[in-house]
């Protein structure tokens, strides 16, 4: 047995290392952004400008930083879904062995994030916070977001052009912070990330599960968008 | 006879859904950026900022992501453009066949854009909108918004640049939003679309034929812009 | 006697075509968004920001586009400075007989790009500015801004990566917009044709000539910094 | 002994031009573009948003063009970070005879910026800022601001990928203005260089030595950061 090549070298430990920081770090420009947002300004507008291009900047540095050491995930929908993709396709980027580890670094790495967010704005390290976001739009706005999301990472991966995902993906949350009515959380472990903290960019613990039954549905029409339109052609194939 | 070289070897079907998803997204993102905006700020220059941002970032993504399957249209006036450029150098883009189901998946996937968005944001699913948009400034500046977009286009076109068209097309509407008194339509499905939903980014329906007729006025004159500017050189044909 | 290669091969007719179509987008980009930043917003700040990155996305299109044709200019200052520079070198980008097309088709651009914005928002064709511009720390400014703007493209053009102009070139002035006190004109023939708008761009005839002057001695102070920068060294000269 | 390759064949003279110049023009950024927002808007979260879109355009331009040149360093925290990795690595970028002419660049050019600035804005060339920056959260902050910095440039470098400093530094820097209590230094040639300055990107002499400390521990944090994630694996050691 050949060990995979490619990302597939470097030691699980350090990829682990990475979605651990990463997925820390995307959620401190969430939350921090937010909280830095509301506490300058009185419109909403501005506001969500201001924590949208936060998040455009953030997470296109994060996967360009990290990409080549653990694909830049940090988003367990991501994973399953390369996890899955990869296991039909007979190759193995991350392995059903390594699955929970990265999944446990994005939890884990979300919360911290949230709690560095507070600490730095010297607020309580966690608070729930007490935002509701139960109505059904914005479960539809979060299969959407989910949806686009991997519908983007598969069909550049599937026409090999990966390496756009810093820029394609960072400028595609940046668009859907404001055309979807749930700012487009899409990312199960943000999503618990984000319950830590009562802030701007803050969601109730009870409106969680919600969201991430519905990123997941979003993850299976976004496969399911790839197969439609980046069709394996004969010339592809060869 | 060979079948053509490049796009052209994706199936119909597939180039057809890239067209009615990226013209159905694109028209989620500016009706659904529209609405956000309106609901968040009572700052008019802010929501048209938020508006223009989303729909640079979002116009990027969806022509970098369906170019290579489907050219990445979304705009019944660059497929006109670019078949009747096509048919004039005696090489085949889209084919006079294949026109009439790339208009109708621009069409229909503009209407079913501002469908979703206007579920997204829990607002009546159509509603014709009531913003009148008929004073002829505003058509000048259709002319004017088309013509340069057009320019764009087949002047990379035909200097072989194409590659840049995610990046330089989305750029060029995020100033045209700004510097033309119509905020910059530019596609006459798009203009349907946004018939549907009464909100920001919407437009009369009665509104609709004049924006079309001036969107294809534009198209003309930028094509002669084009044959000005970027003449062939004796060089080129080489 | 060979004709020069690259650029000048492209018949003087296109290029002339190239910069007057290029400058006069460039102020219709300046003016138009700059009216329809003040028709929107009572925030001067919100203003600016939409006013800067209008040209920000409007001026690197533009580079973009005519670069191949004109070398892109629209500034009769970067057409005197490349002048100077290639006949020093011994080489001719723009000859001493272009020049005066090439200053022309700026200057008349210009203007005729401030009546395009006029007219696409419904206001006098013609209106002399009233916005005074006199102080002495604005002219500092110019200097500025015009010194920075010969050393980013000529040192550019030292170290051979003139391809990034498009970005690098529309990043400063958005960046100039707000670091100078003067918002940044750095180019002669868009302080013309700004004159000829009486709006949130404008600038009152009586203040174009310090402006210029400014400007002119900019581009000295623009290419002393970049003899002392960016040096010659043997391995280049090889 | 031979040359080192590379950099260091430009001369030193050049290299710490380009080093004053940068970080001259760096902080001539950060404050003026703060003068004009303070002067235009009353919203501090628009404010906020332009100084760090000014910072982000100008930043990326300057690396960009001074990177070929001296490294476009800009800061001491880089410079000795890098003096340290390169020492420990037996290679020698900036070599322990070149540290101190950088670091006086460094810090004499943000002075100077500041000073300039100023006289832009026709404000009194220096006065010292009264806005204290003590509190124990924004120190963690620039803990936090700072490692993100280094971990940022020594990753990318250690993954042979600095050319993508310029767009990646410039965008980090934008996120950090927002996710961080302090705006983000980060810099303690930038720190010093506000201090000289009552406007609104100022800092009170006073809490000038703590923002250095911070940003000492976290420049030591970030190389700690990289350590953990970039491993040095066999493949890439062959």
């Amino acid at each position: 047995m050949e060990p995979p090549a490619g990302p597939a070298r470097i030691p699980l430990s350090a990829r682990v290392a990475a979605e651990f920081i990463g997925t820390a770090a995307l959620v401190a420009v969430v939350v921090g952004s937010g909280i830095q947002a509301t506490e300058l300004s009185n419109d909403v507008g501005v506001q969500l400008l201001a924590n949208a291009l936060a998040t455009v900047f953030g997470l296109g540095v994060l996967i360009a930083l990290f990409g080549p050491v653990s694909g830049a995930h940090f988003n367990p929908v991501v994973t399953l879904a390369e996890w899955w993709t990869q296991r039909r396709a007979g190759r193995e980027g991350v392995t059903t062995r390594e699955l929970p580890a990265y999944l446990a670094a994005q939890f884990t790495g979300a919360v911290g994030g949230a709690i560095l967010a507070d600490a730095m704005f010297d607020l309580p390290l966690v608070e729930w916070s007490a935002k509701d976001r139960d109505a059904g739009h914005l479960l539809l706005a979060e299969v959407v977001a989910t949806a686009g999301l991997i519908m983007l990472i598969f069909g550049l991966a599937r026409t090999a052009r990966l390496h756009f995902a810093p820029v394609a993906v960072a400028s595609y949350i940046g668009a859907a912070y404001w055309f979807t009515s749930s700012t487009s959380f899409a990312n199960p472990a943000v999503t618990v990330g984000r319950a830590f903290s009562d802030t701007f960019a803050g969601i109730a613990p009870g409106s969680v599960p919600g969201f991430i039954a519905a990123q997941l549905v979003g993850a299976v029409v976004g496969l399911g968008l790839v197969a439609v339109v980046f069709v394996r052609t004969r010339k592809a194939a060869v």
